[in-house]
């Protein structure tokens, strides 16, 4: 049971995120989820913020030394532009004549379509939407690239390695059946200004981006997630919410404007005819059972199956759109236009670091399940053991 | 709090549903249950069994006199077919010479690929696919869609309707933007032989079922679910797994065979521009606020806007093929072909009654933890004063 | 992640209960699931129910010839007085006439102090107690005795016994100190009028329960749950709600009719002085390292050490009294005395068996929660090299 | 779903806490949490630490302006020590020839009996039990109190009062049947030194202290919470794990040191006869439907009757005894007495604090299940609809 809840706002003091559940011995520096928060800074067309913005990293518990300690694990990412919001977004009671008299802290109530500060209003009873986009935010993947961090770290060290990257921007894609990335090529993703594996759609992507930016336009695109060395058997098909696909389904569903996810080739699936859809299982040259593709994107039944795991999730276009979208004033009821709070044109670059994260949360969840164990000592050996177990003639693993 | 499980074999003596969390006061007959079950039946192109299956329901627990009493609701489906498979399947131990003589009880080792067979051994430790695909059988949507039906009861009985259909099966799919089908043509789409709500794509529908029949083939498709009616703000944008996109998602692509999800325009908005891709925020005529379209698929923010929702999922082409796949006799080690289990060519239609049940029962589930109430009236009751308390400038629902 | 629900009523037609998440390979059958059944109608005083009632018990899902199939494993326990009680528990709806001059079918509307009846209909707005008692009522402790028998062959599979036996019945109570039984005793407990291991006490109880029934009065008393052979390290002292003792105190007092808990010598190492009351860390003769006592009951920090699990629950006198307490008749205003259902005396003995059943369900989640594992063997292979792994100086484990 | 989770270690930066799950609109300062965590050191008997123990209180996220805004609520207590403990307890890796120099940072081999040191390192594979010893110590509780008081507050503006004192202390106890105090009476029990009820008794508890103090002893003892004005039908008869009884004693058992738990009156009513044990339901002078006494410390069913709340929780002697217990060196496998880290002679005032705030998280999410709710004044509509809609005939609750 690997659990793990976020928490802060957007201009708040700080996020914190607590993830419970992780053994003992895992490697983990407050460099590693430095890096990983700047890898989600990453990308062309992003706003002003994303450039000053300096994650203040600060883990509060559970880790000593350099390593995990089996109790919950708290990270804590400050806000360097704090000072500027303290009194707007103080927990404590504020003198209201101050407040009164900064523009920062007057009410929103222009609500943003495609956001949630409309619905928000009504659900919580606020007439300011404020406290609503201060948590709604995507800020608040930060929290989750944090936590995501550790628990890739948890799969590193028992030899599974993660890789985002994009798939598209706007309509430029990728073209189809484009090699892999693999773990060996993260850096060079990153050094991508969209995090695109193909040199010619990224130049293509920059293009699209830069002509969206003149007209005051925004993109969404497409993500993928891959994970290399599962082993077979995490999730399973006795249960419906056991099931891998089901939870990676709602992690990647449950990131700020994502609006559809598939697994391998997801809806193309639906397209093909039965013979062409399936991998068949056959035996490779070195005798080890193995597929004839990777259409199911590593997942049947509901289980890994040992292969590369491929998931996609699809980016909706930023919302706060530089021409600004038609709203209802909810002071006046009279018609407007939507308050316009950033600037990035892109974020599918950062959404494929956010991906990620979440993928690597419900895989170490999966693996925790699967596996047990107290220590990574204690997890690895039961993984080992699993897999030295599986008899020859069901043998899909290769062993290092 | 609502929850449930399923239990039961395919071929076992009957599957079993418990759903916890309902309140009290709604009313459910077992003929809702069985007509509901009636529906997942439907669809041309399904193999025998579907024709012969009777579905012999019965509440366990939870209901009396046609009304729900607040405890777990429990739904028996017996098997008709038990009698045949009762030693085989016997959950006690059985003569051994007796099963040796019996075909039906040979272990199944030609894993067939698309299903959960070939991991399930792995993970498991079988020497015979015969407990995985027991288990892993799309004849467990059977027991959910009886427990979905109580929810769906519930839902109806707060005046939410749900709808679905399909939209596409193979290569061929209903046009874009067609008008929506509403609770009225819920008649009409289960007449017709693929649940299509476009007369004319049904027919080229029926083609390519019986084009893919001729060609031992199978076809997948895509299915859509509406809710009408719902109240703005379930879900909540505060954590990523109380988001009712997320939730849904993780619930469609809990379904056998489905590989991709989306909400409202899904993949399609990832590629549009920032400007045509969100719902404005406009006054409708009658003085209430609406939207300018629903891409969005009436989600926002994770929660739901009061407008229609509209989910997709896209299942994969049936993989018990008829032409069969290649595979591994997990006994010997050889190359082979796999079993062949059933001779169903398309289960879009299937699906979408499948798809319609998860939703209920997430939205069912959302429902309570927004409004909480024990019985039917509480929980009505509480669903009304919230609409009624929603300030005139914020207003965006039509109460009757 | 075990996790199970129950379902059904008193007078319904069957328990159910589904328990998810076991592991394939436990070996199970019907009977064993009836030999757990039978001991919860033990005991000297209980009323003519417990008599005729025989429980008729099925597996609808997860075992096969014997053995779990790693997926939900379902049991249905018939109620063999169905045929009277179908017209007035029908699921379905009745001729209401047909109602009306049952008897049987009258209001409840004199709710009985001490249950749930006052409450359950404020709770749920019903104005006939009947809802309440059938599901509250002690009868579905059988789908718990029935569930915890399959958690109970894992344990055992694993090593460990279960042993519950009666400490006290009223004022008479089993000697400080007396020798606990282990699992050789239990078919002698199982044979004791109150399942009490001392024969002079279970002597004095007995006449404790004749002198009640003579005077018309109800007895309760406390029960002792034994668990041997655990490993050290079950549940954890890093979160609250994964320390052991605390789910077994929730177990417990989840049971009907329970009002206190505690581990080991509970309230009254309360009252001890410091050095007396904690078991020192001492080495055994053959250089194990061991405890010099069991007052912990053999859970330090939230997990068991390898000791000796103890624990205890108390449970209040029947509160169906012959002697009828005072009530309010809901349906008139007027004062009045409560309904009298049952004329049980005492159901301690029973309690000890439920108190077993939940226990058996915590253990058998907390040894998954450690060990992982998705078949017997599996989890055996984890827990046995965890074991195997301990170093020499922290050693308290006596390997067979 | 009101869920929560804390991080940190007793000599890390801080401890944090996350609740997620409370409504909007709930009016809370941090100067209300450092109240509640100033009460969590009081007592006679505590040692040194609790004395310059100063706790540094910031909430990290969810409150506003001094009010809930509905997202998660983060809460860091900071360490004043941590200057101390920076380099023994730093997260990131240190010099190793420096911490070699460090007394502070040498291995604790000596496991304390008792104490989760000896079982912690078996369990996570540590030959050092400072990881265990940081996290599972009783500092940890600072969190909970800190959550406890955000969901006190929202208790209180619900009208819900919460009161806790010390029962017993060693051997010295309250009289039977004393008076039960009130809201008003909290600050005279605070001011109490062992937050006792009687003077009398407070004056010999003071003098048991002493005694023990002097002979190098540690003392346990009894602890009680009240809960005044909740209303009926908080959890529920239906499953065992929505039993406020048996989610209560979850979270009392889950505090660090408690051993028992009861309900009312608990174990004293196993001894009771059926007559004797149960609260007759009777019409008060005002015509409000009354209970003849409170034995069922106002939990009936599993369910809160609306009458006074009453559980106990028993508190163990502090493990870490002056006078040392024996132990093994796990370096060495030496017999050695153990590790003293800290010198309270009892600690039971402290304990009441804790449950208070375990209780007041169990009944604020047993209040949104049952209300569900986004903000206070959803909630609070939707309980006082509730309570005015329950028939003359079952009205059991004295409205304002």
């Amino acid at each position: 049971m690997l659990r793990w809840l976020t928490a802060g706002e957007s201009h708040g003091p700080a996020l914190v995120g607590i993830i419970e559940g992780l053994p003992a011995g895992i490697a983990i520096s407050s460099q590693d989820v430095r890096d990983a928060l700047a890898r989600r800074r990453l990308g062309y067309g992003r706003g002003a913020r994303m450039k000053f913005e300096q994650d203040q990293v600060s883990f509060m518990g559970g880790v000593r030394h350099g390593v995990t300690q089996g109790g919950p694990v708290a990270i804590e990412v400050g806000n360097t532009e704090w000072p500027k919001w303290e009194k707007v977004m103080n927990p404590d009671a504020v003198d209201p004549e101050e407040l009164a008299s900064m523009a920062r802290n007057a009410p929103l109530t222009r609500p943003r379509p495609g956001h949630a500060d409309f619905t928000g209003m009504q659900k919580y009873g606020f007439d300011d939407a404020r406290p609503v986009l201060e948590r709604a935010s995507a800020r608040e993947t930060a929290a989750r690239v944090a936590l995501g961090s550790v628990a890739a770290n948890f799969l590193a060290q028992l030899g599974v390695e993660l890789v985002s990257h994009t798939v598209s921007v706007g309509t430029v894609a990728s073209p189809e059946g484009a090699r892999l990335p693999r773990a060996a090529d993260v850096r060079a993703l990153d050094a991508d200004p969209l995090r695109c594996f193909d040199t010619d759609t990224s130049e293509a992507m920059v293009a699209e981006v830069d002509a969206a930016h003149k007209e005051g336009e925004t993109l969404g695109g497409i993500v993928e997630v891959l994970a290399y060395n599962l082993p077979p058997g995490l999730g399973s098909y006795v249960h419906w919410d056991r099931r891998l696909d089901a939870r990676l389904a709602g992690a990647l569903m449950g990131i700020q404007a994502i609006k559809g996810v598939e697994v391998g080739d997801g809806f193309l699936t639906a397209s093909r005819r039965g013979s062409a859809a399936h991998d068949e299982i056959v035996r490779g040259e070195d005798g080890v059972i193995d597929r004839s593709g990777n259409k199911a994107g590593g997942i049947e039944g509901g289980m890994s199956i040992g292969d590369v795991l491929r998931v996609r999730a699809a980016m909706k276009p930023i919302a706060t759109v530089p021409r600004a979208l038609r709203t209802i004033d909810t002071a006046t009821g009279e018609a407007t236009t939507a308050h316009h709070q950033r600037s990035d044109v892109c974020a599918v670059p950062a959404a494929g670091v956010v991906a990620e994260a979440m993928v690597a949360l419900v895989l170490a969840q999966a693996m925790l399940e699967k596996f047990g164990g107290d220590s990574l000592t204690e997890v690895k050996r039961n993984l080992e053991n699993y897999l030295g177990a599986i008899p020859q003639n069901l043998g899909s693993v290769r062993l290092p």
